[in-house]
């Protein structure tokens, strides 16, 4: 029997060992289901506080190591490395490679490789497949080569890895047909497509979509505010038409391992090419300046809590702070506080600042590429004192989330960076103390001491 | 009892006359639906003709008119002009302005005003309004103003005007309620928003969304192209994640009188605010550059098929040149196309040269700022002899749609600028003519005749 038709074989029978390297949310995603269909499963991570906390976490038939040379129990290889950008945007495939060459080295004739991880279209071909055939690895004879990009959504109750479609591609027929084979006894729906890099990209452009549709609502945010048109009024309005529209909510700016990341993989890529993909240095360039909206409107507020503060000796934040302004002045137009607060205190002043969530995104515990973050880094450069609130976040850089009742009083602002859902959001707001709201938990102009973007 | 209440009895009873001004296809789209619902109908337009049209065409409990005077008989009447951008794309309000001109001479206290025409914020409240405070009718007290944008999608046959939910706001709350009540007895949906403003924002967001998003996958054409992806395998792949994308088909750029021209609306008002609308002007330029990409295509495509005629004396188009290219030439890149063509004879000869299609989408009649008229353009201005076929316009400019199957032998090019439904496709392609297929009909690599974007 050939070796395509003895891993078939093993596939069906369930008798195949997969290993799984890189034990994040998408490794373990799958890992779930991987064990639920009835393989033996074992994890590969190079964190051993990861190992201890999945293997904790799941039992049978599973178990995780740090030890690489395990490599060589495994008929098929999940590479599910995270693939970050640098700093300076571009991809910084350092995981990957690891983790091919790991695979190189201990692999013998007839496994298959699949990459997971969100890959520029060629990357398996031109950068995975080399390094397997300088261990005298040949593509569809002795090794099978494949991609299904994960397109796991964090946090996404609705819709768990065996509800989303698999795009799976080989680099031959029967690398095609053996990655096809494997997911359908994974997952409900697998789609096969044509080539390796067509299953690359359409990961990459799925992303992409929602980074350009992020940017898009949150330029025309800055035009909404300009005519005092409520933009969530907006989005909740263009959503009722059945057809041609799908809705994405202005934030304090894009966060996570993936839609901030992905789109310039295609964009490096392009580039060598030739071609400048516009839409996406556009669109990333609007989603760099939230962040100094963020921090801009953050001073405009402690300008104008400064002033009311002055001319109201009296001040108890039990009362409200804002409620009174509001007696004094009537209504407070965003759009001249600037101007009204004139004095410009922050500079000179250090403010309390709160960071409530500083994950990148509502529920979840991962803070890579998270606004909060940056935000944090430019408010503390300025000298202002930042503590922060993360239910599920307890430590980050050297401090610890603070209890959110105690210090609450203490705040000159509140920053609210992500909604999380376990957060007594009414109480906080009757403290009185000013909240940035980035997240639209609160609805506009429905409480004086809380303002948006 | 008061004016309000008076039109909301005859509402109620359907015994108000609804005025409709303009009747392409929005107003024809509404009349109907109001016909319907028991309403007598006076549809007015400038153009003698489409009266006569639609005249034939509708009967019972309707007439249209070009008699401005009969404006004095409408309870209700609704603006559906068009509101196009002229050639620097700024919004031309002539026909908007020229209807409430109409409707401040004629009409008396009591009527409901509705804008169904796509506007920039704050028009109906800016523009409107002061021309018919000018006539002495003022809002909330003798006058009802409103606003409800059509969101009809013209050739769409899974979604009629009834099943789209209708956005409507007033001017105040009287208005608010006469409109609501009115297009409840319409539609099955009504949605009514808190303002003005942000109903007229809602309509040019959702095809703002549509434009920017056309401009994207117009933009990964490029790339995909330089890597032999196929654009439309991703699209088809990535619309199988059942959340987080909307497809958007690349097509020959943008076309209709609401797509391509609404976000210059928002961005002209923009700009005024010293905002500058930065993903629309950018997709706007790629849409523009499409044009460019079509003409200098063609051209491509004629050099190679001179090139190749060179090569076979023999040649007789019921074989098809382009197996014999193949044969000759083994597959020939349409990357390196001008290279190999070498020669520019195009510039020296009149090509014949076929659109195929010239109406902006698929099973319109309506040309209205459509590619093929500025392709058109572009190639007779080289010195092209230029012919078109399509089925639903019989005549554009001073040419008239010629017969199909009688003209395509004597043609060098067809450029299949619209996918009209009714064209036998199939045996077009085997006439052997070089097609340029800018509407995907034909699956790439399918026939070495034809040529894609």
């Amino acid at each position: 029997m050939d070796l395509a038709s003895e891993l078939l074989e093993k596939i069906n029978s369930r008798k195949a060992v997969v290993g799984i390297i890189g034990l994040g949310y998408v490794g373990q995603a799958l890992l779930k289901e991987i064990v639920s269909a009835g393989y033996s499963v074992i994890g590969f991570d190079k964190s051993n506080e990861k190992i201890s906390v999945v293997n904790k976490k799941y039992k049978n038939n599973f178990f995780a190591t740090t030890e690489k040379t395990l490599l060589k129990k495994c008929d098929i290889i999940l590479i599910c490395v995270q693939t970050p950008v640098d700093k300076f945007n571009k991809p910084d495939l350092k995981y990957l490679l690891q983790a091919v060459h790991d695979i190189a080295q201990y692999i013998g004739p007839g496994r298959l490789i699949v990459t997971e991880s969100s890959l520029a279209p060629g990357t398996t071909r031109n950068v995975v497949l080399p390094i397997l055939n300088a261990a005298n690895l040949y593509e569809e004879k002795d090794l099978f080569l494949a991609t299904s990009p994960e397109r796991v959504d964090p946090g996404n109750k609705s819709f768990g890895i065996n509800d989303i479609p698999k795009l799976v591609a080989g680099i031959g027929n029967n690398s095609k047909k053996l990655v096809t084979s494997f997911y359908k006894s994974i997952v409900r729906v697998v789609i096969p497509l044509s080539n390796l890099e067509v299953a690359e990209f359409t990961k990459i452009f799925e992303n992409t979509f929602r980074f350009i549709n992020i940017g898009l609502v949150m330029e025309m945010r800055e035009y909404t505010n300009s005519l005092n048109i409520d933009i969530y009024e907006a989005i909740d309005a263009a959503s009722t038409k059945p057809f041609g529209f799908l809705q994405h909510y202005p934030g304090p700016g894009i966060g996570g391992h993936c839609i901030p990341v992905d789109p310039f993989y295609i964009f490096e890529d392009a580039k060598h090419n030739g071609i400048n993909l516009r839409m996406i240095e556009l669109a990333g360039s609007i989603n760099d300046d939230s962040i100094n909206k963020i921090v801009s409107k953050a001073y405009k507020i402690l300008d104008l809590h400064d002033f009311n503060e002055n001319l109201m000796p009296t001040f108890s934040a039990s009362e409200g702070v804002f409620a009174h302004a509001n007696q004094h002045n009537g209504t407070l137009s965003i759009m001249n506080m600037g101007v009204k607060g004139g004095r410009n205190k922050h500079v000179t002043k250090k403010n309390n600042i709160l960071l409530l969530g500083i994950a990148y995104k509502a529920d979840v515990d991962d803070i890579r590429e998270s606004p909060a973050v940056k935000v944090w880094d430019k408010l503390a450069n300025d000298g202002n004192r930042i503590s922060y609130h993360d239910p599920l976040i307890p430590s980050f850089n050297d401090a610890s989330s603070v209890d959110l009742k105690e210090s609450v009083l203490q705040q000159d602002l509140i920053i609210l960076m992500t909604d999380h859902s376990n957060i007594d959001y009414n109480t906080l707001v009757l403290s009185g103390i000013p909240i940035l709201d980035t997240r639209h938990v609160y609805s506009p102009k429905a409480y004086s001491n809380v303002f948006h973007l």
